[in-house]
């Protein structure tokens, strides 16, 4: 159990290729499904087909939540329909309701059909909500108990239930419509006096998620307020479900996890083993972008041929320009995009930001100018030539901070994910004011 | 309450630009610390000022430890010495803890001589463990019984304690000599019967955090296993304390941002509205290192100034081979960054990403080449430099995706975090790369 997941690694690896099926068992057994997913997840599609043969289809369902969407798939494609049901219908509705996207309507109607009606009722609220709400997030098993009944009956009932939901912290305080009035706390109920009553311990202000809310806007109040779980409401401030940290910390690792992985047009459910011919497709669409990009940026250089034919110098400088821009200008966008994440930017100090990025941009500026300037000067021993490459790299680096500003708050207002399209909108832009700047300059004051 | 930050902002800005105290202190007052902390954030450090003097000492240590470490600085120069330590001694030991670097001495002195005993021995124990470690991580005021004990006893026993400490999900069983023995969930407590014994209901093999576990590792182990809370022991087994989630997410997100902001030369903690001065230096450094890589790739292309000056059209076409190696590489860097951090790729199968990632580049570098051949051909009506930049821009991409694999790998096994190293490094050797092979080609065949 203690072993490091390297060497569980490299167990399974080895009891695989001498295709030894009771030592993959060995090395699977006992192991929790999370660490089975990592491991599913370490091996190609050929090793993977194999270890999961191995796995008891009771827990192939707990293992499927645990691995990423790609992986799911192609675990997916070795069931049949009546494995696929049996692995599933054991799970919590909150997984059931995850695993759903991925499984055939035909298993889907089927796992419907087995599980008991109570939990068919919490998967169709579940279902009723898009995914990445409140709502789509919650677990339906809440327990609830009315504020006038007295603590010592709530403890008694407790231990007549004689197990509690998975993340209990909290018990909710509902009226007869079944409306949440407030919590009551484990804490307060086993450190109150038990002749009292649920109303003289409850908190009435808890905090309260909307079936609605957005899951970021979840992930960020249960930060804030360093929540263990939380009550969900409908419209009608009817409690239909409670949402607990464990779902709440996915979801935060996923946004982190996404906004690393869109930079690059990555997908964060990539499969790192998946088919060559598969990632080399998800792959393209990037690329094609990136290509019109940079041969935008080409034609800005095509229209200065003869400039650079008469001082070839410039064909070896330009690229400076260009990159010290797109990084500055990185540097910025980065602080810019994070700021907006967190709500730390917004139209109310946008002006104060877009200022002092601006004085940032100059004064590195006039420092980088020199800098390179030197560079240019001591390389092709030509003042003028340093003076146009100083002015440029000037030009390029306050264009860039005004970008790296402007940009994500642009493409945030289209509704587009400033981490997604950000980086490629300013680099372009970058490249094309560096290379324009440096051909322009000299064609006008060199050649 | 229910007011949206925005507007919250808002109205705070506005009653600071009109100096109007009193309403500086409506729009502070009865906001949760973590909210005050991210209004004081978005706010320049002059109106900072004016916003920080409204809030009263006592809350002034909570907003503290909510606050980024560039605006805790900020915050703190406005505080004397004395109200420093009024404000930072009502903090639980933890929070203490994570302020201790940046207080002045003769604070720190004054505040653990004015904490209580039990306070002072508790900071001493957090403090002997380094900040990024599950010692320096844990709260010491964990709640512990005796595996003996009747449910009943322990139940008496937290009613007579009358409160318990935050985010208390379970007890820690211990022996004699304070050695962990087990775990008893307050659910546990709850529901079983009261005249049963500790023993009969706790979990003797809970999960367990070593004092110098690492605090990645403990965010890991806690999302793996859907923990609230967990013990913490010395070397001995002895409970020293106990890692509660709220702290754990604090972490999930500082890597998390780390990563992100890393990858552009940026510290996680810094201020947005800093002093430009200060700004402009700290984002020197990067650019400073990228002039470097910049002149590298400018001297291979400064090799070949004379095949430049004979077919200029070079020059407009090697930054689009530059370009797509540094995005696709990026691409590969990216997923195998992830990997190395998630675990999924070891050295057990590093072999088997290298060979994949090969094959997409490959296949990526046909049929990218092609494309950007035709591009070529197109514009300058020139079959054989078409050619040329066909297999630049494959031989670019095969690099780019090798380079991808191993730089972060080798990169991380000399203790550097690939995600500061891994874009720099790998756009250094797109560059080369692409410049060289195109222009090494072209001296070749073209000109």
């Amino acid at each position: 159990m203690a072993e490091p997941p390297k060497e569980q690694l490299d167990r399974l690896i080895e009891a695989i290729e001498a295709e030894d099926r009771p030592a993959i068992r060995d090395v699977l057994a006992d192991l929790h499904p999370a660490d089975v997913g990592r491991l599913l997840e370490s091996l190609t599609p050929e090793q993977r087909d194999l270890a999961w043969a191995e796995i008891e289809t009771e827990s192939k369902g707990e293992v499927l939540v645990e691995v990423a969407e790609g992986v799911q798939s192609d675990l997916l494609e070795d069931m049949d329909k009546s494995e696929m049901v049996a692995a599933v219908r054991g799970l919590d509705t909150d997984d059931i309701a995850d695993l759903i996207p991925i499984l055939p309507d035909d298993v889907l109607a089927d796992v419907l059909f087995t599980v008991d009606k109570v939990a068919r009722a919490g998967l169709g609220e579940v279902l009723s909500y898009p995914e990445d709400t409140a709502g789509g997030l919650m677990d339906v098993d809440t327990l609830m108990v009315r504020g006038n009944v007295p603590i010592r009956a709530v403890i008694r009932y407790l231990r007549l239930l004689g197990r509690l939901p998975e993340h209990t912290d909290k018990l909710f305080v509902v009226d007869r419509k079944s409306r949440l009035r407030g919590i009551l706390t484990l804490a307060n109920l086993l450190t109150a006096p038990p002749e009292n009553r649920v109303k003289d311990h409850f908190d009435n202000e808890p905090k309260v998620f909307k079936a609605m809310d957005p899951e970021d806007d979840v992930a960020e109040r249960f930060q804030k307020y360093n929540l263990i779980s939380g009550p969900v409401v409908d419209e009608d401030y009817k409690l239909i479900g409670r949402i607990t940290i464990d779902d709440v910390v996915d979801v935060i690792r996923e946004t982190a996890d996404r906004s690393v992985m869109v930079r690059a047009g990555l997908s964060e459910e990539e499969d790192i083993f998946a088919p060559v011919r598969r990632t080399t497709r998800s792959r393209s669409v990037w690329l094609g972008v990136n290509l019109i990009t940079a041969i935008i940026a080409s034609i800005v250089i095509g229209q200065f041929e003869s400039t650079i034919e008469r001082l070839v110098a410039l064909a070896v400088l330009m690229p400076i320009v260009a990159s010290m821009g797109g990084n500055a200008g990185m540097q910025t966008l980065t602080v810019v995009i994070r700021g907006l994440g967190t709500g730390i930017i917004s139209s109310s100090n946008a002006r104060k930001v877009l200022k002092k990025e601006f004085l940032v941009g100059s004064l590195n500026g006039i420092v980088w100018a020199i800098a390179v300037a030197v560079v240019a000067v001591v390389w092709y021993q030509d003042l003028a030539l340093g003076m146009v490459i100083a002015v440029a790299i000037f030009v390029n680096l306050v264009c860039a901070a005004l970008a790296g500003v402007a940009l994500p708050i642009v493409v945030q207002k289209f509704g587009i994910d400033p981490a997604l399209a950000g980086g490629v909108t300013l680099t372009t832009v970058t490249d094309v004011i560096g290379f324009f700047s440096v051909l322009g300059l000299a064609a006008l004051f060199l050649v």
